[in-house]
């Protein structure tokens, strides 16, 4: 018996034949997995771009981007399985990247974040183009619905652009009739039964206007105020007809409380000229 | 003894045979897992959709999406597992899936608290289509409790979404008698008692009127005002009848006093023209 | 000698014994856990519901809820435990399955938060029904301490469902008696010392009314107002009979003030008509 | 040799032996850790009872309490590590109990924050009965320092509990002499050092009484007020009397400057009757 | 035999010979991976610097701070993997390090949260430099888009620093047409229409200003004010004209309300001399 | 041969020797480790006690506490280990210690924090007792800096314990000269010129006064206020003398404009009698 | 063969022969390590002082508190090791290391995030001394930026000082020129023609004032205040003079408006002496 007859060959043979086909294995496993990688990547933002409309180049930029990204995740995973193939403790190299994918987890996390929830406003269809919406503190004319950010036109002129992810709750008012609300006060010496029939005639011939959906109606009695009794009128008019509403019939109803010489008792001013 | 003898067939052989079995083990335990799975799912959704009365579209919509999402997740399992019998280190795998997984945790950390919130909406009746709430900043009628967003009419037409997850604290204005106030300031000059006795007469014969449910009463001296002396008036109304009765009262509670003759020192203004 | 004599049939068949004994125990492990957990959830419930006075309907409902979740869970152990006698990694279904568990243990978070929170309230009777407390933002009288929400009714008829967890730091109005604080202003000319003579005189006769637990007196010189020296009084009453008291006592102290002719100088306002 | 002796029975039976070994290591361990457990934490909880005065009822209630959750864990070890023996993958039984334990952890959280902060308020003597003090948004008299919550009785008779947890930064009003403040207002046309005189005229007689430590003072011109030049007096009083001292002084200040026939120009209105 | 011979020299060998392979290995690993990291630092700097046109000096700053980072980190990997190849426990090491890259990983965060939302700024064209916007609470024209901070000059002069992760929607100024808006009040008495037909007219004119796109036009009456009617007249201008649109608009309005004699009854003050 | 030959004894006794020897080498370890640990703490405390001067009651106590949690974590670690050396799973019970752990890891997080920062506070010398600071909400002067709790005692006498975590950020006042500030407005009828030549006159004579570091002076018209001309005067003082000072200069700039009869144009009002 | 033979001397020779080596490489490993990471913290501190010019003091006490921490954090690691050859579990020593480390890390963190901080306000030069900057909740001028805090000194001549981790956002007002406002009112009867033209030849007068950048400007009608309307005028100065040019500006206007006889409508009193 020799030394090398005793050395057991097997126990080094074996693992490189073992190994070998190890390798071959996960050679061939990153070889049909980076292609089909980069294809569902690129059909899936195709789909993406095409069920939402996004432009062309969004899309292209996205891409590029993504498969970027997957490329070097590729790589790195093919470099950490071929050290653990020959049994070289990886854990350090992990345990760096660990510190660096959790540091962009947490930056990932802000994207998952708005891209669920844009997910969200647009299956429940919370929000649409050219709804009128109160979210996130800004309100305005929806412009666009993205994955990531919404953009909103408020009504100055200016186009704000909110993450979606601070999207939590939205006041949609552009869904149904509103409603147009006129508070008028009356002198504290005026007859009130008088002076809301004088309103509810306004208010009956206004019912006729198209933009009405539900006529206008004094409701009687609203407050005892500092300098007058407070009368209050409703009605539901069509959508983003209410304000053109409301200034109409405020005009009409201080008309015919004039014409009926029925005070509004603002509080006037003195004015002595020195 | 040849080398081959001594390479011990069976270190190679019975790996074989063994990965063998496990393979096909795997592969039946998946070909089980996938239809059970997507039934699961399936059935599941259609029974949630069936007690909650959700409308087809969106049944259909979340379907193919869970049956995607779960279809992913047994494809990357399989792999995991078949790389694992195979005893390459899926270590790095797991890891790159883990930062994604974390990224889409926090995600869905969000809807798993939107559902637990809504479970429990719904499971201690907290809230009702239909009622009057106030929560999570909104207020008005609530039009659909869902499992993620709860939809509240405002009174003014808008129609609010809300995140069962905002929703912690409800206050249901739909659960029982309503409370009716007025608060009416008389002149520090005037008699309270006479007062007192002017207002509870009207209180009297309002208490008949059968939207009252326990009759207003006069309560006492409420406030030293700045220019009055504040007198309080109770009552509770049936529900969503209280800002009618309010408003009824507050006519007929002033019509007394100027018909008896008790001032309400509302701070007049100096008019001299100029 | 012959292959197969070479192959060592211990290594297959060993394994095979030890792992059926495995299973076996595995199996006779899982019929004594599954009653014995079902057997458990039911009497904790019942219990539970017994101590807390919870109706039965509820209890059946939450019942249900977590034996289904348990029986879950245990074929979720049992499926991963014969895997892992197969040595068939399962790691993989554990990440799967510590995403989701990840996202509900933070769900479940919120709940362990009503419960431990509602469990001291109870134990540290920090709350009882029919108590007035003001918590979480909310008033009112308290209508129901559950184990997941307290329910309070404000006095204007709204009931508020507040989670637990929401329920830090409690105001218990009704824990011993209460104050009753009346502030009164005279003109800076009247005799601050006759004032109170007048003052503490109506306090000494209304000190006999039984509400009182501690007679109303007069404590001095609170404060030199915009337009009046302002006088404190204090006194305590019988529990809820706060309001009324300081109501009736506010009517008294005036009328003794206008009866002995001292000035309560509010802000008059000129009144000229036009 | 047959194939039984070529079975090796020791592969067999060594492990018999060791596991019984261990198993009953594992029984005597869980025999003598259970009793000893229940001891500490009974004596535990008395010693802490004495410690701190709590009443019986409760320390009873926390022992049955911990010796329940004691026992459990116990148990659930017990069987773990049995299982353990038996080299029966535990790792999901684990992850099972991990995400129960997470959320009990993060509610304990709570739990252990209101203790850690109780002990170090009564280490530092932050906090004592009958001290009046301002934490956590309440203020009043402390009735109770406890481990996990802190009564205080706020001026008005209401009772407030408060988790320690919420007490960061403590106000404490009975730790020393307390300043009286009196802000008093003069004409603008009057002579401020002949007004100044005459307040500390009253401040040196006012200083011999008994409740002041130091002096009142007219510290000068504290404010060139809307209506008024404003000066300030300053002393320092016994606990608890600085309001008392405050008012007494407020009314002897007026009384001087009425005297001295200083005018104090509040804002006087014009009163002019209809 | 003797003892050497049994005491296998293989079991000594086969590891040095393993052992000085894999150290081979790792050497070589490293020597490629240092100067390929170095270069794509480089090129990823400079090539970033090219497109956002960041000036040298930062560049060469930033490239020199990464490569001394990426170098270190080389060098304890390089150790870390050596003592595991002679199989010396690096667990504490990695323990030590990880506590230290925890603290580093939370601190990264909010770079990676700043470079994020900074490339999202930049991608989805958000911002601009010379745009006028609101972000962050901080409001005026940007200077600099950089990928950690954002430069926006006040129009007091001030020069703002904002790190882009506090940029959670932007409210950009300078995307499209401003609307001016002009509320002027007329008194109570006064005619409302006619007052409108002035007003239009000065509209009409001012329609043909060339910075205007979309005509003045008065809305009607907007507010029933406290001494006023207030009447709405609203307009769109070229960007950032809107100011000088307002200020001019508003001076024409007055001097044509002047012209025909109607009044704009701001409140007037009683002037008497002393 | 025998069976028990085939046994192999060595499998059993091999591990008896060396467990032998691991658990007297832990022994050892530990009656090293157990004095060391203590001698460590006391010394530590010791020394930190000298160094910032606490008193030794309070020394004794965090010494005695410290020792216990000591002791009773060697106790811990001692039996985890032993039970190691048996190979007995002790996973289990440290997942039940690591859940515990946890929360005290939360609790004593907070501990760390004050610890940390009040070490900061000495160590950059932000605070030193008697100064005059404004921090965590709180505002007085400073009696104690401890590693925990700082004292502050208010102007009014309170004295508050505010925990070092929630000091972020110091404002002290005791750093250096600090301004006196007065305002003062004239009628917008007086003379600009003359009324600053008055002011500026006071503040030359003023200078002299030895509190005085940087002469006080005339700034110019600071503000066109409601009813008056506001003219600024700015100086620095010593330290804490900054309110006498602006109370001395107040008087005396009030009466050289009411020498010079330049009116300072308080609101008067009108005070007509009834 | 006796037993001795077959027991197999190599299985504990070989250990021993092993470990023997290991100790001795560990030891090697350490006593390289322990000087060079002491020469790394003394260079590191040693070039960092300089480079910031701290003084000495400081630097030695940090440099002495770092190698204390490292020194400790060694013989840690190396007896961790130790243990670790002995295959003596230390898995509960780390755990217990760890939940101190943890409490430790999340202490750090604040460190950590307050050097990055200061890293980044040096590198990006947002700060300088002698700055005048808004941040933190701070206004002042810069007195030193440090790695953990900085210090600003308010005009009222506090010194602030301000974590790092706090400063997010800066305002600097010291990088340009300053903007100067002044708002005039005139009176709605005066033409506005004419006021502007007085107004504007004062600023044409004051454009020659070298503090002047970019000459005053009258803009135009700001607003229809409540009793003036209100003209603005914008210049840029000299970086800190912005408010003495405003203070002159505003006198000079005044001047000019009361020789052309132009009233500014300020809202007068009353003044009827009783």
């Amino acid at each position: 018996m020799d030394l090398f007859n005793d050395f057991d060959i097997t126990a080094i043979v074996g693992p490189v034949v073992s190994n070998g086909l190890k390798i071959i294995l996960l050679i061939v496993a990153f070889m049909i997995a980076s292609p089909i990688g980069k294809k569902v990547i690129k059909l899936s933002i195709e789909r993406a771009g095409k069920h939402h409309q996004v432009n062309k180049g969004r899309t292209r930029t996205l891409e590029k981007l993504l498969i970027n990204a997957f490329s070097y995740t590729l790589i790195f995973l093919f470099i950490a399985m071929l050290l653990g193939i020959f049994e070289i403790e990886i854990g350090p190299l992990l345990a760096g990247a660990g510190i660096l994918g959790l540091a962009i987890g947490f930056g990932a996390q802000g994207l998952v974040s708005d891209v669920v929830t844009g997910f969200f406003l647009l299956l429940e269809k919370q929000i649409d183009v050219d709804d009128y919406v109160t979210t996130g503190g800004f309100e305005g004319i929806v412009e666009e619905v993205g994955l990531r950010t919404t953009k909103i036109r408020s009504f100055d002129g200016t186009l704000n652009f909110i993450p979606n992810r601070n999207i939590s709750g939205v006041s949609n008012h552009s869904r149904g009739n509103m409603r147009a609300l006129v508070d008028i006060g009356i002198s504290y010496e005026e007859n009130m039964d008088e002076a809301m029939k004088v309103l509810q005639n306004v208010c009956d011939e206004f019912a006729s206007d198209e933009r009405m959906k539900e006529g206008p109606d004094v409701l009687g009695v609203q407050q005892m105020g500092s300098s007058d009794v407070v009368l209050r009128i409703i009605g539901f008019t069509e959508n983003m007809e209410q304000w053109a509403v409301e200034r109409d019939l405020r005009k009409r109803l201080k008309e015919a409380l004039d014409t009926a010489g029925i005070e509004i008792p603002y509080p006037h001013q003195v004015n002595i000229t020195k």
